[in-house]
């Protein structure tokens, strides 16, 4: 029998001993460790408070969709999806965002009013940028209100989320860019671009809050083939920011109110302002005519948010773009059998730049974050008393303590003190023969080292009293 | 332009409009309502917070993994995982479970000493039988402990967690059997069964929790081929279950103690009854010998937690497993190239399972579960106050209250009443011009309908005390 189980040992280090792959995780993925996983529930629990804060609600979908759900969301990018294989069955796919899996699901389940957020993970086969924080399997945090609604009313909540959002977090100075699907589809039509180019010339001109004007420029007539005449048009106007002042004087420009539907985005974007204000968020918001971002989607107001800050703590995390929305009205309407559209208006919060640019001020600032919540460390001096601490630790769950102890039978007392002060736990119970026949333990402040010998009974109410008093960093 | 958008509209229909395909989630898949993600929220919560107990931390791996790494971990079920397309690059497979990824994250980063917990969805191309519970992507919910420590005190940790969340969840009776590898080795030895029939007869023993052993003898005789004799002898060992005198007795047992295995087993339950006894949770545990689960992976102790109470709710869910685990101390050294073990015990929450028997209780109790923690809203019996309910809901939002409002300009009153009652939101402020000009709203009790005229200058104060004093069936 020991030699069965010999063999049987061998032959699992035959099959796996010298391994012929590198043990890594699949390209443009991570694990998180437990100190990550601290700073991402810290920051996720902010971000869900805000969407309660607004009556929001949670659903889930599932990982992976029937491949014929994703086909045609995505224009270009559906390149980037990932496939299963098929094995017999249906063919599916991996979940490209969250927008798409919630507008087949309001459609299937003929849903015409919610307020939902989502946070999961969602799959790109792009080519990871580890450095700048792309990666292929990462969180969307997605936010939106379906339902028909009056203009600019469910937007500009959307709009007041991430401002709270981005204020809790402590991400200021940011702004958030505000411009119109209608006045940028108004505008170049105003200027000569022909319809079917819009879509191309838009991206082109998103590339604005990177690239300088003559490059784009340049981009637009070299390879888009405008002539330089419509291009300066373009950029007389692209280059354009500001509020309310701007809206009319756009209201006033002569050229661009021939268009019907520049006016329609400029009357509303002049009403979101108005609601910007009622809300406080106005400080913060940016008409910017250069944003032009996501016109797969979108069919009304598109927002962003942008951090403002010089990035002081990491060279490699280029602060940007941290949110992002819009409203895309046409969606749902992709899935029901009778086109019946659900108006739906939505923000994507960037929690991956977020966290990054949080774990990056954490280095910066030294600050610890701690990864569990122990509050007390049942330890010993004395070798063979496992059993008594181990009914200590029972007692203290008992009444509700979050309480660790050494699960070997006799650790030393320096081991046991260095794990608490590793692990910022506040409280140290130390058992010895002596203690134990007096029926006293010694109560340990771990940051202070001070010791006070205390009777068992009165134990767990001193351990409250302390606690209070003791202020944790604590993990949420 | 108006006729390129109605093109565009109508490109949209041709392409998706007469959907050649069912809207629907892939087979043994589902979405989960607002209802649903609260049940498990709560649920999740109440399983976190003991594994915190606990002093566990928290990680995350991907949702998918080289297919090399699941390779030869889970034996014939092998045929279950699902594999992804080749679209060039790494070959990878979803994740099947969580401890195969823990295991192979313990070994790339060359750790040998975690506490942790993991929530997350795995991935099986089983045949879903959503009658009973079972899907091809579900949650599971697992906390290990790794590390070399003393015997049978990180296995009864475990069992003392299991113990803690199935009292939380409200679960009780339950019962904890547990079994040790070594023994079941040992026995089928000494009942004269060659080693390389053990897993096959393991299996078949582990049959006996639903059905009954004539049917299991005749299984092990006619597919297995093992003598009568020897069928018989094993009956007499596996219909066994008790506490510590069971123990005693098998240790007075002269066959079984010839082996070394079977000895080895049986001190090894001994020792944990009694650290059970300390721990308080020997009320619940039973030493049962059919118990024989999982043994691709484990090496030593083996438990699963099984709900004993009648099935009052719901007669498609039946009441079974909801826990189970044990010791698997040689797997991480099938990653590591030296192949260095770090010794593990673990054990996984069948919350799947739990959620629909919750689900099923709340039903039958007819208790309704809020899905958003709304604490006030913001309505108006007059028309054409917007404007004043969006200032007033900027007030409360700042002051860090819950707040939703209609997203309609002239919401009729009954409507927005209507929806408070829906969702169980406690209070709701009324606004008109009079008010408006008097300074003052009207706050009504949702519930009672109470109304009084309280000055907009009070009304945060009276708000807070209220909300104080209203019980709020909460969802956490």
């Amino acid at each position: 029998e020991e030699v069965a189980k010999l063999l049987e040992l061998k032959s699992q280090i035959n099959e796996t001993g010298n391994q012929k792959f590198t043990l890594k995780t699949p390209k443009g993925t991570r694990d998180f460790s437990p100190h990550q996983m601290a700073v991402r529930s810290s920051v996720l629990n902010k971000i869900i408070s805000v969407f309660k804060k607004h009556g929001a609600e949670t659903i889930d979908t599932p990982v992976f969709e029937l491949k014929e759900v994703l086909t045609g969301k995505y224009g270009e990018d559906s390149k980037l999806i990932y496939d299963l294989k098929d094995q017999g069955g249906e063919i599916l796919s991996l979940r490209y965002d969250l927008t798409v899996p919630f507008a087949r699901y309001l459609a299937m389940n003929k849903i015409s009013n919610i307020k939902r957020y989502h946070i999961a993970k969602v799959y790109r086969r792009d080519n990871p940028s580890i450095a700048r924080g792309r990666y292929r399997e990462f969180y969307q945090c997605d936010f939106d209100i379906a339902g028909l609604y009056d203009p600019m009313i469910p937007d500009a909540e959307c709009i007041r989320i991430v401002y709270e959002i981005l204020n809790t977090l402590d991400l200021k100075p940011f702004v958030i860019k505000i411009n119109h699907r209608s006045l940028l589809d108004g505008m170049l039509e105003t200027c000569g671009v022909p319809a079917d180019k819009f879509r191309s010339i838009c991206s082109a001109i998103d590339k604005l809050d990177k690239s300088p004007w003559q490059d784009v420029k340049k981009e637009m007539i070299e390879e888009k083939d405008l002539t330089e005449e419509i291009a300066d048009k373009i950029g007389q106007y692209v280059q354009l920011n500001g509020g309310r002042q701007l809206v009319d004087e756009l209201l006033q420009n002569q050229n661009l109110i021939k268009s019907k539907s520049a006016v329609e985005g400029l009357e509303s974007v002049k009403l979101l302002l108005d609601y910007c204000e009622l809300f406080g968020t106005l400080d913060a918001v940016s008409f910017d005519l250069s944003l032009a971002r996501g016109l797969d989607y979108y069919t009304g107001i598109i927002y962003e948010a942008v951090l403002m800050g010089k990035d002081t703590s990491d060279s490699d995390i280029s602060v940007g773009s941290v949110a992002g929305g819009g409203r895309y009205d046409n969606l749902v309407g992709m899935f029901d059998s009778k086109n019946k559209n659900v108006p739906c208006v939505g923000v994507s919060i960037g929690v991956e730049r977020i966290f990054a640019v949080l774990e990056g001020k954490l280095v910066a600032s030294n600050k610890k974050i701690r990864t569990t919540e122990v509050e007390v460390f049942v330890a010993t001096a004395q070798k063979n008393l496992v059993n008594e601490r181990m009914k200590l630790c029972k007692e203290l769950w008992d009444n509700n303590f979050k309480v660790e102890y050494s699960y070997k039978k006799s650790p030393k007392l320096l081991v046991q003190l260095q794990h608490c002060e590793e692990y910022d736990i506040p409280l140290a119970v130390i058992l010895g023969e002596s203690e134990i026949q007096r029926g006293v333990v010694k109560l340990r402040e771990v940051s202070t080292r001070a010791e006070v010998e205390i009777s068992r009974s009165e134990l767990a109410d001193e351990i409250r009293k302390r606690l209070q008093g003791i202020q944790l960093n604590g993990t949420s």
